[in-house]
């Protein structure tokens, strides 16, 4: 594969060059590596968004109303739909993207769904590769939307610059978006369909839970957006882009990315590392546990020792 | 810590003792480790049975039921609750124990919740090191009750001989169950709360939903119990014991036993070098990504190298 070229293609925004890129991410593996090494001065300069909420709240209806302003704004944008992919089933369940089609043949929109397929790590450490990729050919902005409200969804959601969270009457209320962690990484909060009964209650919940929280420097607005998202969607960009502009102008964005990418290299390095342990990981280690002569953490200590040797 | 003492104690029984383990066993480090050596030769005999679904089905109820049908048959029992931790609030929120409080007095009976402080790895790696100490110390029974339907609880479900999916009328339905991985995990379905208007439809649509899935050798019944678990909880036990005779006879029970024992050493490992590669990723590092001159893939092979030479 003459990875130059698609470095090259990526860089200059050709679309084909940007699809084929995130599919190396999908898969994983040496060539992604020289891509990411290729691509990485022309990063940063993307402002990223995060969509996260449990399925059903209108999240593609809003990331399509999202993609309108922009488009009106003259910026170039993308969207990544991000299904952490079952551990079991390897299927990906994705969401309606009827209300994307409407951009689909926008030159300046680029709209991509995306599993994994063999990148290590899954989907968290997968995403934020594949936003490099959308960052390094020019994108303006990258919205990032995930299909639910659990563990993988929040990590992926908090490696944006910001991240929203979409709730709506009917669909999981406010102690469960506490529960999946999800109340302190949100830097905005959508109630959409806000026309239908009970909305008015997710707001004042929200509201409350929110009022028990610590006091952030950045405190999250609660914003109500109709059922087809035409209404309320210019104040949810226009709120998007002043904690853009907060980011910035407090130095927490150059703090916060500094942070997820040590995290993300972290991850990554684990990730490796956790690949080479399931290579050593021998039978003679099993029948040692199986026969009581080795408890599960002296196993590990073992392992790690055969695995660092074996380097 | 006199851990020769607290290991003794654990195998004859002592509650306190195996309070003080489990305790350990939250913090992680050390003595942890002195620990599980020591009781490793007395553990394999507890049949352990997960309880996941969503929050509100009813499974403190079911495992409340559970424990009196097993203590009818003159079994010891434990049920251990878990709650994988928020990364962010550090919170557990813990459902209802109020159905527990009848065998609180029974000497018999071990009821414990449970979170995560120090433990590596999180939740995934602690519950079944306690289902370990509660296994030494002589429980024939061992009931793992999560909280929600996330991936940590799919994981911790994945971790007993016996994974029970518990579901109800207006609490998710089946392809939220899908969704969520725990179709390929379950072993038993019970719908709670069957005399509610929708249950037939829970019942039908999950029937639906795994004649779509692949045939296995143990094809895993649906069975239904009224709203406070009183009506079809001794069917459901006698399906639990039933399929745990299966995995005995089959062969399977050693089978499976050996292969989660296999990927919670790799866990383990993998948890211990990520913490080498937190305390070795320094800023120096995190400058090199920032000024663009190292890529997240090339910083993750370089904090690798440094972590295994530093060893």
């Amino acid at each position: 594969m003459d990875i130059d070229a698609l470095v090259a293609g990526v860089i200059g925004g050709n679309r084909r060059a940007v699809a084929r890129a995130i599919s190396l991410v999908e898969d994983g593996g040496a060539y992604l590596e020289r891509l990411s090494a290729g691509i990485h001065a022309n990063t940063g300069r993307s402002a990223t968004i995060g969509l996260t909420g449990a399925p059903g709240v209108g999240k593609s209806t809003l990331a399509g109303g999202l993609v309108a302003v922009a488009r009106r704004h003259g910026l170039r944008t993308a969207v990544l739909a991000v299904d952490p992919t079952s551990p079991y089933t390897g299927g990906a369940l994705l969401g309606d993207r009827v209300r994307m089609q409407s951009h689909a043949t926008d030159p300046d929109v680029f709209i991509r769904s995306m599993a994994t397929r063999g990148h290590l790590g899954g989907m968290a450490l997968a995403a934020p590769a594949a936003v490099r990729v959308l960052d390094a050919a020019g994108y303006d902005r990258v919205i990032v939307e995930t299909v639910g409200v659990g563990q993988a969804e929040v990590d992926v959601a908090s490696a944006t610059d910001t991240s929203v969270v979409v709730l709506a009457p009917g669909f999981g209320d406010a102690v469960q978006v506490a529960k999946a962690g999800i109340l302190e990484i949100a830097d905005v909060y959508v109630v959409n369909k806000a026309d239908r009964d009970g909305a008015d209650e997710v707001v004042r919940d929200l509201r409350q839970m929110l009022a028990l929280g610590a006091e952030r420097p950045w405190s999250p607005p609660i914003l109500t957006t109709s059922a087809t998202a035409e209404e309320g969607i210019d104040e949810v960009w226009a709120t998007i882009e002043r904690h853009h502009a907060w980011l910035a102008d407090s130095g927490e964005l150059a703090r916060t990315r500094r942070a997820r990418a040590r995290r993300e290299v972290e991850a990554l390095a684990a990730a490796r590392f956790r690949a080479a342990v399931a290579l050593a990981a021998t039978d003679e280690l099993a029948d040692e546990l199986e026969a009581g002569r080795l408890d599960p953490y002296a196993a590990a200590e073992e392992l790690t020792r055969r695995v660092l040797d074996g380097r």
